[in-house]
C-alpha cells in the first residue's frame, strides 16, 4: 500500500453518528473492501472483503454438510418459460430480472434470464431425477452469485449481483420439510450469532414479505446501529407449490404418485454489511474473531533496534500456527500502522519493542475496547486464544445491549411514532394480521413488519391490541425501518 | 437411490473401446456426475461431479494462497466498451459473447456482456487501484463462472457456461511477469500430476492458438485415452498490451509513470473431463484418491448376520476419521453394489463379512487394479493410508504409460498421417514455426500444434527438418487432435 496514499486515512471517515449513510461508505472503501464497477449497482468485492465472505461460506458450508447436504451447480440462464412456471414466483421477480437476448452474433429464440434464484431450473430437473421415495430426502445446496436489477443500490446491502448460497431440499412429509426450514434457520442463526456476534430475531414473515411461491418464509432479523433492521437469511417453506408448478412426482411408500414438499433458504454477502454496521465505530471496522481475515497483527516498535524485527518475526511464525496472524514491517510510523490496523477492524494488535523483550513480554490492544494488556511471552498462543474468544464474546453482548437499548414496545401509532423517531429501532407491537393495518403503518412510518417471532417467543404487549387498528390481536411481531 | 431403477446400470455403458464418444456420455450420466439443463450448452453439475470439483478447488485454492495470491469477486457483467478496449482480445472473444440487452423492463442503453473472461473489467479497476511501485505485485484470483456461447458441446470439456479460477497479477517488471506466469503453470502441472494422476506436456503455445490478447501463453497438455489431447490449463504472459490499453501507470522507483507487466492463468471444470477420459475404462469411473469423493466405501457382507453391520459401522466410524469413507447399508444385493461402487470410481472397497470379522480381517478391493487384498482390523487405517497412496501412484504410472505408448516422432507427412492413423496420440516432430506450415498440417490432418517444449525438453527429430515443409526447424513440437 502507498504510504502518502494512506495518510490521513483515518481522519477521513465521517463519524458514525454525523451521517451514518457516509460512515458506511467511507469505512467500506477505506478499508478496501469493496469498490464500485464500471457497471452501475454492481460491486467489486476486494480481497479483504473477499476474505471476510470466504471465512463466512466456510462455517456455513461445515454446517450444511453436518448436516447432509451435498453441494451441486446449475447453470447461469434460465429460459423464461420456466421462470413463468410458478404464477406468484413469476410476478415477484419477472421485472428485476436481467435478459439475455443475444448469444455470440445471433438473437436467442428465447430470451434467457440471469438467476434471480433458482428453484425454477432446480426444479425443472428435480422433476427428471425424482422417483421413488427410497430417493428422498433431496439435501443439496448451490454457492453462486445471482442477479435483480436494483434501482437504488448499496454494496453488501442492496446490489444488482450478489453473492450468495441457495438450498433446495425435496421431502416425503410437510412436517420433514417444516423441520428441514426450521433446521436451516437454525443455523443460520447459531452462525451469526457465533461466528458473526450479531444477535438475531427469528420468526415468521408477514404474507406480504414473505418470498414469491412460499407457503411459509422463516427470517433472522438484525438491528444495526442506526436503529434500522436487516433481513440477514430467510429459510423457506416451498409447500407443493413449485413441485405442482413443474410436476416433480415420485411413487410413494404405497406406491401412489405424488408431489413432494419443498424447501429453500439463503444467505448472502448482505451479512458483510450487517458485521461493518453492527460493531463498526468511528475508528473504521471492527471484525468478530471467528471471521476475521487477519486476527492478530504483529507490530515491532523502534524496528531498526537490533534484535526487535527478528523477535516479531518468531512471534509471528509462532502464532501463525494457530490463528491468522500478519506481521506489519513497512517503515510507515507506529501511529500511522496503529490507525491503519484499528481501520481494518483486526481483533488483536500485538506490540513488540525492545523493552517488552529485555521484559520477556508483548502488549496486546484489543480491538473491541481499546485495552492494552501486557502479557509473557511464554505460552503466548494461550493468552491470544483466551483474549480471541473473549473478544468474540463481548462483541457479541455489546451488539446484544444496543440491540436491547434500541428495542421498544407501543400500544398505539402515536407511542409507535414517537418512538421510532426518540430511539429508532425495533419496535414491539402487537398485529392483528390484517395486511392493511401493515400497509398503513408502513405508509405512515416507513417501518415494515420484520418477523412474527415463534410461540415461545411471543409476548402481549399492553392489552393485547393491534397497534394500528385496535382490535384483538393474537400475535405480537417486530417492526422496523429496514434496509 | 431407487433401487429398480439402477439395475443393470453398469451393463448399459458402452465399452471403451466400441465408441469413446458414447462411452463418455454413458459414464457422467451414469455416475450422476452432471446432466443436460433446459438450456442448450449448458450443464447441470450434480452433487458428486461438484464434490470432485470441491476437491480439485482446494487443492488448488491452497497453493494459490501458499504463493501469496488472495481471492477477490469482479462483477458478471462486462461494458461493451471494456470488452472492445483491447484490439486482438476483442476480436478473439466477441464472437462467443452472451449479451444482456434488457434488465428489468428496460433496454439498456450500452450492452453488458457475460464475462468469457475478465482481463478487461479487472484492468478498468487495478487502473484505478495502482498509484506506486509500493503496491506492487498484485497477486489476485478468482473463481467464477463464464460464458462462451458455443455451439457444439459436451459436459466439462466444452460448453457454455464453465466454472473456473482465473488469476491477474500486475508486477514491476517483465523477468517477475514471466516467474509468475512459469510458476503458476508449474503449480498447474504438480497439482494435476500428482493428485489428479494425470500426468502433462508443457510448454508455449504457437502464435495461432495463443490467448487473444496475450504475449505468450503456455499450457500444459494432457493425452486422453483416445489419443485426443486436452488442453488442462493456460498461463499468460500479457505483457503490457492490456496495461497500455486501459492506461494502468504507476510511479516507478525512479518516480516515473510506467504501465506494469501482466499475467493471467486458469484451470477449469474441464480438468474433470480429462480425469474421466484419462483414467476411465469399461467399468466407468476411476477416480484419484487425492480427488475422490469417496475414498473408501464399506460393504457388509451378509448384513443380517449379527454383528456384522455393527463392526461395518464401527469401521467406518474409525476410517472417516483420516479419510472420506462411505458405507452402503442399502437391501441392493453385493454383487449389484460392487458394480455400483466400481462404475462410480471410489479407489477402495472394503468387504466385511461374518467370517472376516472371525479372522480379525477385511477384504480390500482396488479399483485401480482390480485386486483383492486380506487386511487386518488392526492398523487398519495405516494399511488403507498405504494401499490409498499405491493407488494415486500407480494410477499416475498407467496414465504415463498410456501417454508414452500414444507418443510417437514423425520426420514427413506420411509418417505423421500414418502414426495419427495407426496410434493416434502424441507425435513429436519438427516444425519451422511458420504458420502456414500449422495450418497446413491441420487441413490435412486435424492435428493441432499443442506447444512447443521449453528448451530442456527439446530433442531434435530425424535431422531437424521441419515436418511439413522440410525446411530447417529450431523446434521440436508436439501435435495431436484435440478437444
Amino acid at each position: 500500500m502507498g504510504k502518502n496514499k494512506n495518510k490521513n486515512k483515518v481522519e477521513a471517515i465521517t463519524p458514525r453518528d454525523v451521517d451514518f449513510a457516509r460512515w458506511y461508505t467511507d469505512v467500506i472503501s477505506k478499508t478496501e473492501l469493496v469498490d464500485y464497477s464500471p457497471v452501475k449497482g454492481f460491486m467489486v468485492i476486494r480481497p479483504y472483503g473477499y476474505a471476510i465472505w470466504e471465512n463466512i461460506q466456510s462455517l456455513y458450508d461445515k454446517r450444511f454438510k453436518e448436516t447432509g447436504h451435498k453441494n451441486m451447480y446449475f447453470p447461469l440462464l434460465i429460459p423464461q418459460s420456466l421462470l413463468t412456471k410458478e404464477a406468484e414466483h413469476v410476478e415477484g421477480f419477472a421485472p428485476e430480472v436481467a435478459w439475455v437476448t443475444k448469444g455470440g452474433d445471433k438473437e436467442l429464440a428465447e430470451p434467457l434470464c440471469i438467476r434471480p434464484t433458482s428453484e425454477t431450473i432446480i426444479c425443472s430437473m428435480y422433476a427428471k431425477w425424482l422417483n421413488s421415495y427410497r430417493q428422498l430426502p433431496f439435501k443439496y445446496n448451490q454457492w453462486c452469485s445471482v442477479v435483480r436489477w436494483e434501482k437504488t443500490t448499496r454494496p453488501f446491502l442492496r446490489t444488482s449481483e450478489f453473492l450468495w448460497q441457495e438450498g433446495h431440499t425435496l421431502h416425503e412429509t410437510a412436517e420433514e420439510a417444516q423441520e428441514e426450514t426450521m433446521q436451516m434457520l437454525n443455523i443460520y442463526r447459531e452462525v451469526a450469532e457465533k461466528a458473526l456476534a450479531i444477535p438475531m430475531v427469528v420468526g415468521r414473515k408477514s404474507e406480504k414479505e414473505k418470498f414469491a411461491g412460499a407457503a411459509a418464509t422463516y427470517t433472522m432479523e438484525a438491528l444495526m446501529h442506526d436503529g434500522q433492521a436487516l433481513q440477514s437469511g430467510t429459510s423457506h417453506n416451498l409447500g407443493q407449490h413449485f413441485t405442482e408448478a413443474f410436476d416433480i412426482t415420485y411413487l410413494d411408500r404405497n406406491n401412489e404418485l405424488v408431489h413432494p414438499y419443498h424447501t429453500s433458504w439463503g444467505i448472502s454477502t448482505r451479512l458483510i454489511g450487517g458485521i461493518i454496521m453492527v460493531h463498526g465505530d468511528d475508528n473504521g471496522l471492527a471484525l468478530p474473531p471467528a471471521i476475521a481475515p487477519t486476527q492478530v497483527v504483529v507490530l515491532p516498535i523502534v524496528m531498526h533496534k537490533e534484535g526487535v524485527l527478528d523477535k516479531a518475526y518468531e512471534i509471528k511464525k509462532m502464532l501463525e500456527k494457530h490463528f491468522r496472524t500478519e506481521i506489519d514491517d513497512s517503515d510507515n510510523s507506529p501511529g500511522w500502522k496503529f490507525n491503519e490496523w484499528e481501520m481494518k477492524g483486526v481483533p488483536i494488535r500485538l506490540e513488540i519493542g525492545p523493552r517488552d523483550i529485555q521484559n520477556g513480554q508483548c502488549m496486546l490492544a484489543r480491538r473491541d475496547t481499546g485495552e492494552k494488556i501486557a502479557a509473557p511471552l511464554d505460552a503466548l498462543d494461550e493468552h491470544v486464544e483466551k483474549l480471541l474468544s473473549d473478544i468474540q464474546q463481548n462483541m457479541y453482548d455489546k451488539a446484544l445491549a444496543m440491540r436491547e437499548e434500541k428495542t421498544s414496545t407501543a400500544v398505539n401509532m402515536e407511542e409507535f411514532k414517537q418512538n421510532l423517531s426518540d430511539n429508532p429501532g425495533f419496535i414491539k407491537a402487537m398485529w392483528c394480521e390484517d395486511p392493511k393495518c401493515e400497509e398503513a403503518v408502513k405508509a405512515e412510518t416507513g417501518a415494515t413488519v420484520r418477523c412474527i417471532p415463534f410461540d415461545e417467543d411471543q409476548e402481549v404487549i399492553g392489552e393485547g391490541k393491534c397497534v394500528c387498528c385496535g382490535k384483538h390481536a393474537h400475535k405480537m411481531a417486530y417492526f422496523a425501518r429496514a434496509y
